[in-house]
């Protein structure tokens, strides 16, 4: 079974989005994996649709409604895939995540707009909150499209040999190395003579200084993590 | 002058991606803003127009050539906006920053794809390398329509009433309380009463404390940060 990932949104145009192209377009084409959009507001039963009403207590903004979100939710998710809610509460997206939901069948993305979302189906569906990063999207779309991006690359068959995944960051608990190549000089500047030098033992430890060095100056928290292990 | 984004890619067609819908898209036709891209290809000068080699010091998939990026850079990056590198090895965004580019007259984004841009293109041209988060991408593509999406969200006119900006996830330095809204019941379960109370002032401490306690659970890096308030 290919990887099958679904969203609801009220915004079903947003996809495929980015995800139509390069990589992860043709592995689309080919059915390596699927994406299904469902419009939330299908699921209002008013005759203005609605599906957002004011907050509770009064504030800002308008809150996604929870009796039409659960009629959604229930529309598609009647298998064991994890049901997700980008949201910028949420728990931060990790590599580690990625992969783990790469390894499953597929993934079900909730995205939120306006204020929020009504807490009650939030537990009611046991919506696992994540978030792409501490800043402030317009919706969860461009969230589940960024998370779909890293997910898809590591799918079986669909990168190729365009990246090893191997060395890349965060894989290794580091940041990346400076990377460099022909020309030999460019403005002046030429490659760092080690890197030209045919002694293996010793760009491999060249990269390690530089990716640690960068990695003290831009990110000393990620050293500070007793799970990442800090060495390769 | 409305905001101005410049986009240096080899996939022109992801733009303008979700970003040519809602509220962004509606900015967009309206002239709040501008997007336009630069295929990094065209900038090549070979007959194969090759935009990228292997790494210099061996190693798995491909850099991105520096006198090529750099042609592609200097066609466009001849005013004072900020020139964007989108890479896992960059400084996390944070709203923060958003808020500065947004305040800005617009802004360069390069996207990187293969295993890296070569460092003295990023040094020469004093590329700043902003990460949206921990997790690995097919390339900057999707990094850059997020970031562009969290910055337009912002732009004078662009939002009108549908979010407020206030209350929202860190600007407080604190994760959102929890939202609810009609119907009052909801598969059994209630409102909390304290926000159907009327009582303004206990509703903002109850909200306090629920966002105060989410916090701790979910994200105690925030509550560390000395930088961020702690309360509103």
């Amino acid at each position: 079974m290919p990887y099958r990932a679904t969203i609801l949104t009220l915004y079903p145009d947003m996809f495929p989005g980015h995800l139509g192209h390069s990589l992860a377009g043709k592995a689309l084409e080919r059915g390596d994996w699927s994406l299904e959009t469902v419009q939330i507001r299908d699921f209002a039963t008013d005759r203005h649709r609605t599906v957002d009403d004011t907050p509770a207590g009064g504030g800002a903004g308008m809150v996604l409604k929870p009796d039409v979100l659960a009629r959604a939710i229930d529309s598609v998710a009647t298998d064991w895939r994890p049901r997700l809610l980008m949201s910028p509460r949420g728990r931060p997206l990790t590599q580690e995540r990625v992969r783990q939901l790469a390894e499953g069948e597929g993934v079900v993305i909730v995205c939120g707009r306006f204020e929020g979302v009504d807490q009650r189906v939030i537990d009611a569906r046991a919506l696992e909150e994540v978030s792409i990063g501490d800043y402030i999207l317009s919706g969860g779309e461009p969230a589940a499209l960024t998370l779909l991006d890293a997910v898809v690359r590591i799918l079986p068959g669909v990168m190729g040999n365009a990246a090893s995944g191997t060395h890349e960051s965060f894989e290794t608990g580091l940041l990346e190395h400076p990377h460099y190549t022909r020309p030999q000089e460019f403005e002046g500047q030429g490659i760092p003579a080690v890197l030209t030098s045919g002694n293996h033992a010793a760009i491999e430890r060249w990269r390690h200084e530089q990716a640690l060095a960068l990695t003290k100056e831009r990110r000393p928290d990620l050293l500070a993590k007793p799970s990442q292990p800090v060495t390769k």
